[in-house]
């Protein structure tokens, strides 16, 4: 079977440009004892993965020059060498950017049929949903009466925060990127407040207004995505002793030059604020309460799937540069099968 | 009886200067039933009082112009029409900025005699203390094995951070200005490695060499009274999950212009850090098991009082901006009666 693979051809300095990758053509060899052939159907891409193409120390290692990258993939099982594997059986692994590989068996994880679709596992019931479960939960604490801010509120991780803390009874201000993102937050997820940050030109005091509408004082959790001034915002608004779930900083990946923003930063102290950087894979202590919750809330009609999906490896290179123009409503998804 | 008290007159833009203040001599009245005299003998100022000069909402009201200032204060009751207070009693309060004054029995605490000089309720028996003591042992969570980094170490609660993490037997790397301190902290505090940040061009680089020179791979716990470069040093230098105890951050207090440092708040969810910020005021809940932690140190030799002293009201605005330009070594104290 032959497998078309995106490696990383050189860093990129900044935004990613195309020519720091390439696709290659493998041929896939015979399988060993232990492996597993696998097809992938669907890969995700996420703004993680522009930290990876650094030659940085991180708690995963960089992707490797000349290689295929890495990356969120789910796929059926073609041929095993490996008991725990049959052909047929939907699994899930880091091996995206290929449409299909041998792997050890350690590599994949098997995703039994609990009525999900497949594409499921690359978001709200995979690290995903469990990024945003564990981030709310876990690192923010969600407590009852909690005023929840979130940003990047559109996207993959962001949609489901905006699902779990507006089906756990919180006021909830969501802030995203143009007017497709802002409805959406607003009339599908039913958000209580919206920020179009590209609309705004101060989102400090685009948040105090929000605050003020949702008759709150300021906010309690803040779910980071972005970094710069929706941090800078959320430190304005912020009532003492709120909680910053650090999950991402889109917003200062591609940086080149020194961010002047937050500039606000000494009100950490001032109002006993805790900021909290965190990955899903510390968490999966959680995992199996977590797979019950969304699970359920899913089937319950509380939990929407939101994706944006790009047909085929040939676009999952598109597909991964329009999360930096926020081109993505909910999970960016490349369907390869 | 008669008071020198200090009222701020104007608010400052960036770095006080003698003009924002003025000296005013008043006559205390007569005592009104339930009000207690004090003639204060020392007061402290500390970096904290910059923010309440600015008309801005924080943890605590902005001192009001016109009017005295205030700050951590010790003094002796001379006559009282409250059953609680008697003449002589040594009191702590909030009413520093004058020589004495009246005032209702809440706001006094009678500071019975434990062995320690009064002043020693400005330091490390009093907030001072106790900011350290809770910062290290309960925000940042100290435990076996963790290698600490102090900025403003040679300060009044930098000293005493230093003294319990060593006294626990921690690997402390200390950051102070100039040569003074650095002998200080190495000679007197005995920690393990020393920043003069004064002498240094790159901190990160500065720490770098300390971390590997005590045969660390990184520092585990930040305790942070500087902000800007120094945090932006602890962010490179920090492992995973360490935990940044967010006390001060002086070097942005009179900061005028959008700080460019830290440029690597990333490094927050790269390495699952906690930052928090916190007041003493919060965690008054441990303060019985503080004063017996401190005094019992004390006794020990375990733990030293560090001051530097002005004689005088008319110095103490001396003393205040002396703490911008790190004048003090240990706790900034102005000597009253």
């Amino acid at each position: 079977m032959q497998s078309r693979d995106i490696h990383l051809k050189r860093r990129p300095v900044g935004m990613p440009v195309p020519e720091d990758f390439e696709t290659v053509v493998t041929t896939l060899p015979e399988l060993a004892e232990g492996e597993v052939q696998v097809r992938n159907s669907w890969m995700a891409v996420d703004p993680a993965m522009r930290g990876r193409m650094n030659d940085a120390k991180s708690y995963i290692p960089p992707f490797a020059l000349g290689a295929p990258m890495e990356g969120p993939a789910v796929g059926t099982v073609v041929a095993s060498r490996d008991p725990g594997f049959a052909p047929g059986d939907i699994v899930s692994s880091r091996l995206g950017w290929r449409e299909a590989f041998n792997a050890p068996a350690n590599a994949l994880r098997v995703r039994p049929d609990i009525g999900l679709p497949p594409q499921a596992y690359l978001g709200f019931a995979g690290v995903t949903g469990l990024t945003a479960y564990a981030g709310l939960l876990k690192i923010a604490a969600l407590k009852p009466g909690d005023v929840v801010f979130v940003s990047g509120a559109a996207g993959g991780v962001g949609s489901i925060v905006c699902q779990i803390a507006k089906l756990k009874g919180h006021k909830v201000i969501a802030a995203a990127g143009g007017a497709q993102k802002t409805a959406y937050l607003k009339d599908t997820l039913g958000v209580d407040a919206v920020i179009d940050y590209k609309a705004e030109t101060n989102l400090t005091k685009a948040l105090a207004r929000d605050v003020k509408a949702i008759g709150a004082t300021g906010i309690d959790v803040y779910f980071e995505n972005v970094g710069g001034e929706h941090l800078q915002a959320a430190l304005a608004l912020a009532n003492p002793f709120a909680r910053f779930a650090i999950c991402g900083m889109i917003s200062q990946y591609n940086v080149t030059e020194a961010p002047t923003v937050p500039r606000n930063l000494t009100l950490i102290m001032v109002k006993s604020i805790r900021m909290e950087g965190f990955i899903a894979l510390n968490h999966m202590d959680i995992e199996p309460h977590f797979l019950a919750d969304v699970t359920a809330w899913h089937k319950a009609g509380l939990l929407t799937a939101t994706e944006t999906v790009h047909e085929g490896i040939d676009h999952a290179l598109d597909a991964f540069f329009g999360l930096f123009s926020g081109a993505n409503l909910g999970r960016m998804l490349v369907k390869l099968g």
